[in-house]
């Protein structure tokens, strides 16, 4: 990791500057798929699921009889630990939902809005060789809580053809039965625009590789939402002198086997720190399994010492990570001053792998700066909502006047004839 | 309007298509456009000025004198419209102010969500001859409660160089004083990647345009958020035979009056309802001032006829209009059915204008189909939220394990440590 001492404010945009990866050279190449997937349909999902996944299939959703038999292909520790990952989880959907009361906004005027789910909804969920099987839990447990009707799962085959067992088995104690053999830009041009087999859905939810946040992008712009534009997963750290280093570099090194896109950030006020940081990353990765690629993230990423603890929110700020850890004395009161992060693990006992499965809040949050704008994904997102107003003839006559004036100043004549064609079948008495 | 009896429901996906308007032609303009500013700044935004609105501009920020003086140029009786609207709007959107409380998702395991201001927001408003003041108040008022730092209107200039007093005043009055003079593709990519005058914005609201649609979808690929993808308006209404046919006709002309690409939609139990709306109409069209825009969308807009109840609800359902008028006995009763609206409008004294201007709710909305999936616009969409998470000893202790087993099977041994790495130098007499 780099180290940069007491940089000028000038410097930090530069310093907050994330890894590129530019796609335009894939976007060509995931337009042919999603044309040929809307054409053909199921023939060309299964013709691209031979081609990337290496995997021949004669249908594509995966039999009931398949995901019965997962519990089998699990653990009883595995079961434990998603069954606790799903009552946390759960919990902290459960309390995102929400009835708002009516308002009267003026006299006979009732305006109120109702919370309403999506109904067909497409969870996105990676296999190969590290299945995400806890996505399974932050897409499914809100879609299931928000009550969407149909609700399918998109995820790649293996090259004997199958779905990987412990995302079946995750599926499977949600209530999740409707699952397609698909990955790729494939599963997104599917769920977006439907086949023979797969349904066409109203959102798509999901991670993925490069070829499916394009996908998802290029389908967005025709009639189809999606959760988030996606970015490489980061995380921001502060600390002061009161923060265990070992705590840290595990916490950094966490982040960064993600892979070498993925980028880390320490902003620390002890000078001492720095340096214990830096050794313990070096006797941490020794031994990691995706050491190498941990390392390649490392190297681009960095190290920042600022005096004050203004400074160090301002320039976190405005950096946005998707993930902030603070570990300083008073994290309760820095955690207060954070105007722009995905998610935030408040003091020493949080690291930010509790948030990716088990703490309850949702792992599928904004990267990349998008923290600025947008929010994880919560139970709303698998919800709109509808506004409803009701006016009595009271009401109208009180509204009416304002409308017609406004509709008229816009040259909306007939917005204004609306109301006065009412008003006039107003008898005086009322109001 | 072509009439539809019983149709049966093999037909109705045909009877809920929108009127197409393909934007592919000017794609490149555009994109040309967003290029032109992105390089050149003020200059192209200036450049194009002078093009498309003939104005000749040396600056392009509003002076705060010009604002100033607008109030002179706004008559008292819109005054007080305009303030009537700006309290029923304010509370309502008051009313969406949240403060959610920590859920404990574990023991020792403490979930929270904050509700925080996007910080830099970019409000477009379209000039031109009808220039939309009360879209000022929609996006303005949610921007203000939000508490936005930085809140910023374009809006074109006429050919002398000047805003709409109008609008100025609607502005002044929420305490936005920072209005540059730019429209069309080049104010969306003026804010978007900010020019020497205009500063670039996280997100970028309001309605326009295909050209400034068409902008707003392609910045929105590049780190911009925006409100909602947008559509020509359209409505429908639910009558049965109790409905007043004066009060559907002028609804429907009101809808119509908008642009030949707007579509309404009369769906009722009643044929006799039938005949004497559409005298009604003709009546209605004689003298209306935007008569020929009006004849030419009833010309592509439909009255069906469906016997019962839920089938109407049905088809509305699936048309999903950005605005519903419900005109039947037991009004009450058929709102809560509606699963797919923008905004709905109860019972025979609500009119759909009286949500564009003044009942309160947001006249932002979802149309073309996309209030399956999106909400109108709301405070929260001038916020983000940011999740948070807190983990005592204890909590660690109960969580760590299925932490570890997690992240073990997705093979990321890094996250697993980073808790390992706690829960050995947490001693034994915690929980």
């Amino acid at each position: 990791m780099k180290r940069y001492l007491d940089p000028p404010e000038n410097e930090w945009a530069a310093l907050t500057i994330r890894p590129s990866s530019e796609s335009k050279d894939i976007d060509a190449r995931v337009r042919k798929i999603i044309d040929d997937v809307r054409t053909n349909g199921d023939k060309a999902v299964i013709d691209y699921t031979k081609r990337f996944d290496n995997a021949d299939l004669t249908s594509l959703r995966v039999p009931d009889v398949e995901i019965m038999a997962s519990p089998k292909m699990v653990s009883r520790e595995l079961k434990d630990a998603i069954e606790l990952a799903r009552e946390t989880i759960g919990k902290f959907h459960a309390s995102q939902v929400i009835t708002e009361t009516a308002t009267e906004t003026a006299p006979g005027v009732k305006c109120w809005r109702k919370n309403v789910p999506v109904e067909k909804v497409g969870l996105y969920i990676p296999g190969g060789t590290a299945p995400l099987f806890s996505t399974v839990l932050m897409l499914g447990i809100p879609a299931v809580t928000a009550g969407c009707k149909r609700i399918i799962v998109c995820t790649p085959p293996d090259s004997t053809g199958s779905a990987n067992p412990v995302i079946l088995y995750t599926c499977s104690i949600l209530g999740i039965n409707e699952i397609y053999l698909a990955g790729g830009a494939q599963a997104i041009a599917a769920m977006a625009f439907g086949t023979e087999s797969i349904p066409a859905v109203y959102k798509i939810f999901g991670p993925g590789n490069r070829y499916v946040t394009v996908a998802k992008q290029m389908v967005s712009l025709e009639n189809i939402a999606i959760d988030l534009p996606a970015g490489p997963s980061e995380v921001a750290v502060i600390a002061d002198e009161t923060a265990d280093p070992e705590f840290i570099a595990a916490d950094l090194i966490s982040q960064a086997e993600h892979g070498p896109d993925s980028q880390v950030l320490l902003v620390c006020s002890d000078q001492g720190l720095i340096e214990k940081v830096q050794k313990e990353l070096h006797r941490q990765l020794a031994d990691l399994p995706r050491r190498e690629l941990a390392e390649q993230s490392l190297q681009k990423s960095r190290i920042i010492h600022l005096n004050s603890r203004e400074e160090i929110i301002e320039l976190v700020n405005e950096y946005a990570p998707e993930h902030l850890i603070i570990m300083c004395r008073d994290y309760g009161d820095a955690g207060i001053q954070v105007k722009n992060a995905g998610s935030v693990f408040m003091g020493p006992f949080t690291p930010e792998s509790a948030g990716d499965y088990a703490s309850g809040t949702n792992h599928t949050l904004p990267a990349g700066g998008y923290a600025r704008v947008y929010s994880g994904l919560g139970l709303k997102d698998f919800q709109k909502r509808i506004s409803f107003q009701e006016i009595s003839e009271k009401g109208l006559k009180n509204l009416g006047p304002a409308i017609i004036a406004m509709a008229r100043e816009e040259k909306l004549e007939g917005h204004g004839r609306a109301v006065e064609i009412r008003l006039s079948k107003i008898t005086d008495n009322i109001g």
